[in-house]
């Protein structure tokens, strides 16, 4: 007599968390060197120090029950601003700190985002494959129908055509991640406008307003000059979902926030609806510490030094050997055609020499698997035979 | 075109929270030190030293990556034992970690309980007035029907009447919390058992577990020798939900577990849907850096002796100008009857003497108003003439 829908979902592990298991269960036996666990998006660069600096003065020198104490429910005035700046320094933008409610973490803004669009049971939401899978979970287990465009498999930016054609008068949401888990990949500023004017079209023609869900927690960690295309200044009705686990190396802390642009249509209803699904899903607040944190940290930036020497070192030796990769601009992925066409199949190869790759099944593309190289250097020179032999047992 | 449940529970302010504003406001014309503020429920004891001790000592000493980084979905190991070791000792029962998921506080433990029960749109919920008025909109804005049974005005344990008629084959579940939020009342064991017996009976009658969801967080603020009743050891499908804001006043930072007793129906469906409901609500871990203090910290209990003291003082100083209380037995609330009847014209007298007082009617008993006396010493003592003129007012 429980509800069969969250039993379903607290029944089924995770393929990525399995193979990590899996991982650990097999270094107990070869030894943790002899194994190339490439399966999980954790952050390999400890917080930048500001950030530990700031949390011990914080406990230290402030006034001990405003610290630990409720915010409100937005979050804190002053963290709330120092983000606005910090935005709008960056990207010219005018935000202000009624622009902002702060969340615990990038999983909880998409939550607020969901259940503020899924307005009955036909409401759908569209996700753009190669896509993060709890999207489709968080939509289904919140009343919402999920959509799948197939990916572009030439250069993992968005099939517009199939995009075109799936958006019907039930969506309410298109969700893009950039950079993007699993691919690396930035959508380039084309993509962005013309994703911009697919849906202000869609908009209009059906008339009501298609929410392009934002979830920007890689968009501190990007690889080229031209950084990641700020998606709210080019499509008006953005949501924006941002997490500091990425960029601060925070992933336990659970802080981030939802950006509603005040042009967006009907901002103080979206604002109050985001409010409310958080208070529906029992966020009280953010977590309090970790704003007082951001309120000093937010203009803090991630050293991608060593994500980049991981990235240069493990593009180069597989390209060498054969493999084809989604060109890699942003977060910590590499994604790779599998040799044999069939990702599943590679990875169990893969296995075999201890070497755990993600299938791209799990993301809705069979076709490629995912490196993540948020990894120990060493251990991806240490990786390079078993990424051959596996290249050669899938093509003999 | 968002989700007019979430736009409303966005938009609707708490009379709580409108209040201690109105507070903030008025405390700028006449002076903070003239305003007498008995609305909110934050602690105003700062949190035991032991606890921002560990939090240095963790940030400065542990290994950085682990600090902040995820933990498992249901928590540390080490988190769950210790919090396991610790009721073990204090109640005498066997639970393992494998008894609790962490969850980022009270309520986010009550949306896992609440989202696991509701198995359709016929679900029932239980709440006993007076009641935490978040427990109906969270049911609500998850699927189900919340029922309120009237509360006992006289000795505020629970209407056993009122509660055997309304359960019925939909009833999934009975939400109490003891110490209770707004009385200050703790349920008896007599309560506790009696309780128990009634819903094995109609379990059985309906062939269905009916759960006891035990929302606990002021469990360990109790001024009676015999402290609270644990519940969980009276009835086999008991779900204590528990947050550590109120023992060890930290409210904003979000960190409580669930705990799910072995001996319950289905013992593993249910964790695996309290755990599933964690994730459907966007839930990936509980805050990581408290659950490495709580570690360290789950046997570290409250200094209550200031509670105990304002306590002690406002409710001799009440009784003494004529008013009537419930039972301050634990918690930091005095819940006391309106004079004139009639709390929201009531608590309406006691504004014009600049005197903020919370009406029950807010938690579904009109006839008393809640006084948060986790406020300053000094504030209550001067107090007392308002809430004389406010006597005298509401009974000329």
């Amino acid at each position: 007599m429980v509800s069969e829908k969250m039993l379903a979902l607290g029944s089924n592990r995770s393929t990525i968390r399995e193979l990590f298991e899996y991982g650990k269960m097999r270094a107990a036996v070869v030894g943790a060197e002899n194994i190339y666990d490439y399966s999980l998006g954790n952050p390999s660069v400890p917080a930048p120090k500001e950030v530990n600096e700031a949390l011990v003065d914080i406990i230290l020198n402030d006034a001990p029950i405003a610290v630990h104490g409720y915010t409100s429910a937005v979050g804190d005035n002053d963290t709330r601003d120092a983000i606005a700046d910090n935005l709008n320094k960056r990207y010219g933008t005018d935000y202000t700190r009624d622009n902002f409610y702060l969340t615990c973490g990038a999983a909880a803004s998409l939550l607020c985002a969901f259940r503020t669009v899924i307005i009955n049971e036909s409401s759908e939401v569209i996700g753009i494959a190669p896509y993060f899978p709890e999207y489709k979970a968080f939509v289904e287990s919140n009343g919402g129908i999920f959509r799948m465009i197939p990916a572009d498999e030439e250069h993992f930016q968005i099939n517009f055509d199939a995009l075109y054609n799936t958006i019907n008068e039930n969506t309410q949401a298109i969700i893009i991640n950039t950079p993007n888990n699993p691919s690396g990949v930035v959508y380039s500023e084309e993509t962005i406008i013309r994703l911009a004017e697919i849906l202000t079209q869609k908009s209009e023609e059906y008339g009501h307003p298609i929410y392009l869900i934002s979830d920007e927690p890689y968009r501190e960690l990007v690889y080229t000059e031209n950084g990641v295309p700020f998606t709210a200044k080019y499509y008006k009705n953005t949501i924006v979902c941002y997490s500091y686990s990425k960029s601060l190396s925070l992933p336990g802390e659970r802080i981030g926030y939802v950006l509603i642009p005040s042009e967006a249509d009907d901002f103080t209803d979206l604002y109050n609806s985001i409010a409310g699904a958080g208070r529906s899903c029992g966020y009280v607040c953010a977590p309090s510490l970790m704003q007082k944190m951001i309120k000093r940290c937010a203009g803090v930036m991630p050293d991608i030094t060593s994500y980049k020497k991981n990235r240069d070192y493990l593009y180069a030796a597989l390209t060498e050997i054969g493999y084809e990769c989604a060109d890699p601009s942003g977060a910590f992925y590499l994604f790779v055609k599998a040799p044999n066409g069939n990702a599943d199949e590679f990875s169990e190869i893969a296995k075999k020499h201890d070497l755990l790759l993600v299938s791209g099944s799990a993301f809705g593309c069979d076709t490629y698997f995912r490196a993540s190289y948020c990894v120990d250097y060493d251990m991806i020179v240490r990786s390079i035979p078993a990424f051959k032999k596996s290249f050669e047992d899938a093509t003999k």
